[in-house]
């Protein structure tokens, strides 16, 4: 069971391909142009002339690695002789400055060559390495050059030399993961099974006593007390993985381990830890996430607090903490068939993992909260830069989220955007063209292309928000006829259609999409007495810029905070209304909702009848595309 | 207009009579305990075994001077041998050791002597000889005297000579206002006109530029701009006090300069000041006062945030702001004989001042919140213990804020609370006797008891929260004669009864006492949904105590925040039950309201259909008696 590469799926919606678009177009080169301009490309002679230039900070190979890996996937897709370029220098400088050993990593290199592997807790060194590694991976694939992949070859070689439980091997594993990924993900590209067992070792490690970080602490002369984040919890390494039962910490670290795991459990066949990955899971989902699939209450830690502890304003929700989901996501799915992850990638697609770039590219949140007093804006870049390079290479790839094949050749559609797709089953060339206008419409047809008549069986996914009770809420025609009994028919969130395909087959889904007020659990106080509205799977914010009453409040009372609390949403649903001219070409909620009314209160502070209520026109966007006119306030939990 | 004293005014009820008894009997003697045992007092030998002993404070003087005006209260109504040793003890220490130029300072003497007068914005010299002077005038008052008395006499010279605005004299005032209240107090208790002209002086050299806090600042050779607080505003001086026309800063600061400042508009017919007064008044209670008259918003600068912020878990309300808020309003009462600053007395006196002290008389709050997670409880002692002190001496001169007699010899009834009184009218003796279950219940009935028949007009106060659109809202009977048209008759709060009153007269007051509930203004987003339940002058409290369900659920969640939150109210009232047995005796709400349900909610974080709402039993008690029992969460405003 695996993906269809994104190189074989091509959108040609309204929706992604023009954020794709942008991508290619504007972000990648303006991350370059961005990533030249600090030092993290194109100047590694920092040794050189040690007093020219900031140092290479720890983080930064990272962000070339991320960057090198989108543009390779750019390449795959659509080539580009200067960024072909591009690509080429930075390997070749990389190769270069590679020592004889096998390491590489400027900032030691360059700041404190004597200090290497000498603080994995907090240092990044093993996370760097793995993203120059996947995007050696994403560079060969795309080009077939060997320059980056020989260089991470050797990298990997020496990683795996230092770090194991063989004689002289020292214990460690990084803090921050992303090397086990990044291992498996070469591992499977060459086929080395030396790297797929690194990758377990650095998995199964971590947490074990004698604790490593107590042990390195020690050696740098340090009280391992004096840990800053307090606890190993930060980097989930407070028990070995396999005890892991809550997610807890820095959020982008627990994803990148959980997907980490969730390979090997798939590779390995390993139910232990496949077991703990769904227990994980489950707790994520049951206690710990935002409706818009952004992950991590506080900045205090960038990660969780405590069950149910959601509130809106000061969510942390890094972007990369929803990309990363989306990567265990994906693996889940494929460790267990089932729906629940498929969906989740689509939430944290068109929510809180979108909401992370402006439309025109140029500009990133780090920090995805679900309510605003105004000032938060995006950016055009970030001292930690972890974000702008991860949402990049995850729009050039996204195609590689829409199809996967089973071993019995069996095809599985997650996701519905209008693309075309040509891959083989069972040796068969199959083509497969989605048409819709999703996510604005629930309205999808499938026209399915085998070389020659196939049978297969057919997954369409059917959506966690589509409400079966409903009668209405799912119909499949096949060639003009209406599958019956639907609903009894879906397992595990997929409707499974098993036939001889012949060429020119279509199946239409058609999804009831109606706007729904999304509740939450009664433990999350944030949300009590609180509706969130979504239609199919966006989720939608209030902006202040669309309600000019709120202004008018905010004008005579500057400091007042989060005003748009006044409006409360009533029982009358808002109606969609699709907006070609809006933000890029969204659909729109409309209709009436109150506001509390002080026009004759008074002077009075308090009083014993309630504020009247005034109906006024509401005006809710997608909350991913949120913040890209005049600043100010933005709600997603709406009062009821 | 002059209150009638506390001397002549007895408490007969179940309500104020015990917290007076407890103050007498327990709080008093126990804070001179602590303050003994702290070498507050006893201890004014530091200079001589300087390392043996922490040395005092430069807040202790006002600790002990608050202490000494409620010991003297106390023995001007219950004389008291040892109590009277305690206090000469005090004052013959202060005698001594006051400096044969009239300056004593306790903590300037001991620690920084060359520094005299070198920090007016922070250093409460001048705050601290206030709370003296206070406490030598009651002192004088209660006993005849005049040990302390002729110190502060002493050292109100002193700093007569120190500062105004005459050849070498230094333009400095005080960054807590006190001093003000005080010379205007004992200038009047000694007939010596000096010390008026003083205060009058403090109060508008205040804020003048060039700002004599820049030039202070200098002068120790500090920038001003280091000024810790940042802005002027914390102390009241960001302008002169004629030109402010909001509340900002540090709350208590406030209260103690506008009291002054109402003082000095009524004593000099200053009708400017009077303005001010009631502008700064009309901001407060329009836009920054809690709903328990507690006022300063954030722990931050023990002060105000912005207009309409008023959250309440975090809420600051010292106790010491609502005791100020109660000077304050009993002056401006007497300025403008409005009910509406009476209101405010009452409002104060049976919420946010009185949750200041634990119904044993043992352990006091320094913040009164309006929401607790939980961990929010009474303490026995502060380092900064300003607020013991001041509940005692405002629980023992209680009686004074009960009636007043004007110039017209006109009798003025402020509150219900049942006691007797004795006082001359026109020449008169005049007995008066309140017979009244208040704040329990809303009947009253006042016999009046003139030596022989007198012509007087009684003004009756007919609170705030009677509403009077209710028919029934408020009936009068005088001598089983039921007055008619009372409502057109009440002026700025006072029902005016104008007769010749004959011994054994009486007039009944019944006041309709529902169950209300009351709602903020719509720009204190943080009240938006809710309502807080008031009946009389008693806002109640929902505690975790009395609801096993929110004990049950966070069993289940430890770090669960304010789950009284699951609660609303619904549309039903509570209904008032008296429970003898209860909080030393209480009238608690009962009633049915809501539970936000998770008992059929699964797993989910989020689902479109709302929680399920369940029947539960609400008891709501008094929010000055919360704390009382079993930790756990409160919260006033309730969701609807």
């Amino acid at each position: 069971m695996k993906p269809v590469p994104f190189t074989q799926v091509t959108f040609t919606d309204q929706f992604w391909l023009p954020r794709q678009v942008t991508n290619r177009e504007v972000t990648i080169p303006a991350q370059h142009e961005v990533m030249r301009r600090t030092g993290r490309v194109g100047m590694w002679n920092w040794a050189l002339k040690p007093n020219e230039f900031n140092p290479p900070h720890r983080f930064w190979d990272s962000d070339v690695g991320k960057w090198v890996e989108a543009a390779s996937y750019s390449l795959a897709t659509h080539y580009d002789a200067e960024l072909d370029g591009q690509i080429d220098a930075i390997a070749n400088h990389i190769s270069r400055a590679q020592l004889a050993d096998g390491y590489f990593n400027s900032h030691y290199q360059n700041v404190k060559p004597h200090l290497r592997w000498s603080n994995l807790r907090d240092d990044h060194e093993l996370y760097c390495a793995g993203h120059l590694i996947e995007a050696a991976v994403a560079h060969h694939a795309a080009t077939g050059k060997r320059t980056l992949l020989n260089a991470m070859l050797r990298y990997a070689d020496h990683i795996d030399r230092k770090f194991g439980r063989g004689a002289g091997q020292w214990r460690g594993y990084c803090g921050h993961p992303e090397i086990e990924l990044a291992l498996i993900r070469l591992g499977q590209h060459v086929g080395e099974p030396r790297y797929l067992k690194l990758a377990q070792y650095f998995v199964d490690e971590r947490g074990q006593l004698p604790h490593y970080y107590d042990f390195e602490a020690r050696r740098r002369g340090h009280d391992p007390r004096d840990y800053w984040a307090k606890t190993y919890e930060y980097v989930q390494a407070h028990k070995p993985v396999r005890q892991q039962t809550e997610v807890t910490g820095h959020a982008v670290r627990g994803v990148y381990l959980y997907s980490a795991m969730a390979d090997l459990a798939l590779l390995n066949g390993d139910a232990e830890l496949r077991q703990t990955c769904q227990t994980l899971w489950q707790h994520l989902m049951s206690k710990r996430m935002y409706a818009t699939a952004g992950i991590g209450t506080s900045a205090h830690n960038e990660g969780y607090t405590s069950d149910y502890d959601l509130p809106d304003d000061t969510a942390y929700a890094e972007t990369c903490a929803a990309i990363g989901l989306i990567f265990w996501a994906q693996r889940m799915f494929h460790l267990t068939r089932d729906g629940q992850y498929t969906d989740i990638i689509e939430k944290a697609l068109y929510n809180g993992f979108l909401s992370g770039i402006s439309l025109d590219g140029t500009e990133y949140f780090y920090e995805n909260p679900l309510a605003s007093r105004g000032p938060h804006r995006r950016q055009a870049w970030f001292d930690c830069a972890c974000c702008p390079p991860n949402i990049a290479r995850l729009l050039a790839s996204l195609g590689g989220y829409v199809y996967s094949v089973d071993e019995s050749s069996d095809v599985w559609v997650h996701l519905y955007a209008q693309n075309t797709a040509h891959f083989q089953v069972a040796g068969v060339e199959l083509g497969l063209a989605q048409r819709t206008d999703y996510p604005w419409d629930g309205a999808m047809t499938l026209t399915v292309q085998p070389a020659h008549a196939l049978r297969f069986a057919l997954y369409l996914r059917i959506p966690a928000w589509c409400d079966l009770a409903n009668a209405d809420a799912v119909r499949v025609i096949i060639n003009q006829t209406e599958v019956e009994h639907v609903p009894s028919n879906i397992h595990k969130g997929y409707l499974r259609i098993d036939r001889e395909w012949q060429t020119g087959d279509t199946v239409a889904l058609r999804l009831a999409m109606p706007v729904q007020h999304i509740h939450a659990h009664p433990h999350a106080r944030q949300m009590l007495g609180r509706a969130a509205l979504q239609r199919g799977p966006v989720i939608y914010a209030f902006e202040q810029v669309d309600h000019p009453e709120i202004s008018a409040a905010k004008a005579g009372n500057a400091n007042a905070p989060l005003m748009l609390d006044r409006i409360s949403l009533g029982d009358v649903a808002l109606q969609p209304e699709y907006r070609p001219d809006w933000l890029g070409g969204v659909t729109v909620l409309r209709g009436d909702g109150w506001l509390a009314d002080d026009a004759d209160w008074g002077a009075a502070l308090y009083r014993s009848a309630p504020a009247q209520r005034r109906k006024i026109a509401l005006t809710a966007v997608p909350y991913c595309v949120w913040a890209n006119r005049a600043q100010g306030e933005m709600r997603v939990w709406m009062r009821l």
